[in-house]
């Protein structure tokens, strides 16, 4: 076997052979084979896909390809959950005390953001004291104690998967189906859990715009999930505008909080529910994800849920009493023209809130936790002109770039007369 | 500019701009850009194609990326061919003294070969004593004095496409018109001839099998080569058969020096003519390309052309007065059946020349240059059983694969009944 003929079979539309896949990407985690040809095969695949046998292959020996996180110590059905991300996405913090106070052990392993805002790691990290890189022994003690646990990933999981979205980001590789998807699951299946609900977005403010692209999406990594022996199910859900209010590694937290508190945006709460039942359902503590998710909401509405995320603060070292570290000073972005609100894009909020400094620009950019901005206004609602459309919250050091950011603000409303076109939040859930 | 969006747009399907290819290819040639990167350009090329006017920039833009030969010092039009190649491709050896018999000066660089037999250079190093290598000051005075000089490339001309090439070669992206015709046509043009004839080939002995994928790349090169201010031309021809009858570097040498006589093969003798015309009319010396044709068979038909050929081995320190070296053993493959031979499969006898030692196999192998085949056989002819088809010709070192060469040999003739399907040989020439 030779890595060119690999390339030329998938150059000219031929399925792989497991034999073939094994070579080659086990060839190229040795070093064997090299980036040039782990490139032009990227590119080969760009346009001529994968069949979903290729794809579950693929995700089976990328996953074989580093450390693999055994979570056979933990008591009950682990269930892990993957967004594919979006602007003022902080539905893990919500998510995980959520499931985990319905008896479903939740084993996070969670990664830093790049762009738009943080990730779940620098979210956590917003509230004082709290720890996110734990020991693997006392990780899983805490969730065997507790339910529940959240720390930072291990860089050693999944090489393959390094290696090759290092080069796919250089190779304009990175937007293809069976990749994204053998990537993402690849990562999941590493982390150890039995079964995965996957909350994949579409729209303005997602990774994927195009809803049937985002669907296709949904419908691979399901495929995978379940070919490889995990029960698998994913909501697919609307990001045309931001989740919540909120955008920004400290206000999310907060907007988390007041959603376990019971005073959260509808949408928000709504997705959580969505995507919590799918995860009770799939521990295995309802016979449905329909009592599932109103075994969610019962969480929520004891407070239960609550109580089960100050457990976990408390267990990590971290401590509410005072309060998350506040931005110095705030920056009311008003609405031009008075209206109803058409659209919000999303993308340009998130990336306004990098501006702020709330987001990473380059992997080695420090991330200011205070900074974001909290909408005001959102799609469908009445505005008068000079109204606040969103708030800014910023520190000294970012402060040359409100005004770039106030006016990327204020583009990103489009104000109309005359009822807005809303998308239905969840669309569909797919499980097979 | 980003090298990754530069791939991203050729990805889909855009066409690139002078300055986008000029930051990628000089950026590669320096090493600004990876390995990586140009492989998955390449691919991506290999999909989307390049429109003509792309293909002309990146021609420019290799060619200027390593020595460039002048050759303003030689007085008239100087007319270089390329062939695309082929199983038993000696008419350069035929060309070169019969053009330059006609006044167009001759300055040819050529290579060496890979695979079926060795390239022009292989070829007249089986001339005893024939320098290959002169210096270029030398091989210039030489070009004034006698009218024609053949010498070995240097390997500096177009460093874009020496990386390029081999970058290709490893990762299935050699198959890709736009590629080979910027290749071939950098080469050419790097080489400083004022005019280009394009001997291209088609059929199962030709790189190029398919008729119209020649004729695609026969008018990309040609486009090419007018586009950037040579006058160039292009003869389609059939190779579905070997050309002449002998096939290995001694043998196709004295097949040559047969031809120039007045008695060699007629399909070699006529390509070479068709040739010859075009050459001396893009040199000046007639004013159609079919006054060419007659100007060239005067001076095959006058014994001027071989007086050339003598003047040419004398000058680089050659002699045929103790012949050239021969094979210790030859071997004839006989029919299996009586019949007309229908078809033979070209590339087949190039392999079993190559099994004897006349091809190389790798960059690095030797080459035995007495080793060969002389079909006796070729398509239409009748064969009674048990006569021979052709002769290996070989020494002791390759003895222990001739049963497999004949093998091969006996396998590559079709003989069936009724008359055969017989391709014209020349199909079209392409001026624009």
């Amino acid at each position: 076997m030779r890595a060119c003929d690999i390339i030329a079979r998938k150059r000219d539309g031929f399925a792989h052979s497991r034999d073939e896949l094994a070579y080659f990407i086990n060839g190229y985690v040795k070093g064997d084979i090299g980036d040039e040809q782990m490139a032009a095969w990227l590119m080969a695949v760009y346009f001529q896909g994968m069949n979903e046998e290729e794809t579950i292959i693929l995700t089976d020996l990328m996953l074989h390809s580093g450390e693999m996180i055994d979570l056979s110590g933990i008591d009950g059905i682990v269930v892990d959950k993957h967004s594919t991300g979006g602007v003022g996405d902080k539905t893990t913090l919500v998510l995980a005390p959520l499931v985990a106070a319905a008896g479903v052990p939740v084993a996070k392993l969670s990664g830093r953001g790049l762009g738009f805002t943080g990730g779940t790691i620098d979210k956590l990290e917003a509230i004082p004291g709290f720890q996110t890189s734990i020991p693997t022994e006392r990780f899983l003690q805490q969730v065997n104690r507790i339910g529940i646990a959240v720390a930072g990933q291990t860089s050693s999981l999944v090489l393959a998967d390094k290696k090759m979205y290092a080069l796919r980001d250089i190779t304009a590789t990175v937007e293809s189906i069976p990749l994204i998807a053998s990537s993402i699951m690849s990562k999941k299946l590493a982390s150890g859990a039995n079964s995965i609900v996957l909350d994949v977005k579409f729209g303005s403010g997602a990774f994927m715009q195009e809803k049937e692209r985002a669907e296709l999406l949904a419908q691979t990594m399901v495929k995978i999930g379940n070919g490889l022996g995990r029960r698998t199910s994913a909501v697919l859900s609307s990001m045309e505008e931001p989740l919540g209010y909120a955008v920004g590694n400290s206000l999310e937290v907060q907007e988390a909080i007041d959603t376990l508190q019971g005073h959260g945006p509808a949408d928000l709460q709504e997705l959580c529910l969505t995507l919590g039942g799918q995860m009770i359902y799939l521990g295995g503590k309802t016979s449905t994800a329909e009592d599932g998710y109103v075994l969610a909401k019962e969480m929520l509405e004891s407070g239960r849920a609550y109580e089960k995320l100050l457990e976990l603060i408390h267990a990590q070292g971290g401590s509410l009493e005072n309060g998350m570290v506040q931005a110095q000073h705030q920056y009311a972005v008003k609405a031009p023209v008075s209206g109803v609100v058409q659209k919000i894009r999303a993308r340009d909020i998130g990336h306004a809130s990098m501006l702020l400094g709330a987001g990473r620009e380059t992997k080695a950019s420090a991330i200011d936790l205070s900074a974001g901005i909290l909408v005001q206004k959102k799609t469908g609602d009445t505005v008068q002109a000079g109204e606040p459309l969103a708030v800014l919250y910023y520190n000294d050091a970012f402060a040359h770039r409100v005004e770039e950011a106030a006016r990327e603000l204020q583009q990103s409303y489009i104000i109309g007369d005359g009822a807005a076109h809303m998308e239905p939040l969840i669309w569909k859930v797919i499980s097979e």
